[in-house]
């Protein structure tokens, strides 16, 4: 597996309107657009940086796992996102090497992106996902 | 102030041995070097990924900001970098807008870089560096 860079960053916040407001506010960016994942119950706004997408997420539900996140943890950083080219080998060759995945095989993120985590506990308390964009991304 | 691109991502690790042998198993990737801040008395390893580099931390003081992170909050992500073309022009820019700084001039970073920090309650529990690197990086 190649990391090819880092896709985004993940921040969790109480709103998204709190955080746009302040993104404005100290560095005059905008979001490009917001989404609603439903699957994993966020919506969320993207502000690309170089290579790179801050992706701030706001919870739809107190028990999805960002609404979570924010009740025990505060606002923060959540996850970091890699950029593989071949997300279903890249799983593989992790449960090969009996790296303990939260998500065994890949399953849809934001953007169309086909997504996996990687169990915090083998990434030293940051949470990682590696992802591979959809085909025309 | 224009971000350029996230220059780096800040992890705090125990111990950058640890770090070093669960990134080399995980990933495969090996870091590029080390570096001593004596400054900052942390000792990192650079992990470079796109146009970004992974900066693992490990305190050489407990009482260091990595130290006494580590000891409040446990190994994690302890900051975000963003590049930007003039780091002093960025400073003043912010403090005109009012936003709270820690560094109110920039001070010297590892590689040489030139950074200063925004205050967190500034940026939602998010602790962002903004840095330009020198001259010739």
């Amino acid at each position: 597996m190649k990391l090819l860079k880092i896709s985004h960053i993940g921040i969790a916040s109480p709103t998204l309107q709190e955080a746009m407001e302040r993104l404005e506010r100290i560095f005059g960016i905008k979001h490009e657009h917001t989404e609603e994942v439903a699957d994993q119950k966020v919506r969320t706004a993207f502000y690309p940086i170089g290579e790179s997408t801050l992706e701030y997420l706001e919870s739809t539900d107190p028990e999805s796992a960002i609404g979570k996140f924010l009740e025990k943890k505060g606002p923060g950083i959540h996850h970091l996102a890699f950029e593989v080219d071949d997300v279903d080998a890249a799983v593989r060759e992790l449960l090969d090497k009996g790296v303990q995945m939260i998500d065994k095989t890949p399953r849809s993120g934001a953007h169309g992106n086909r997504i996996a985590f990687i169990h915090p506990k083998e990434t030293g308390g940051v949470l990682i996902e590696i992802c591979q964009p959809s085909s025309g991304h």
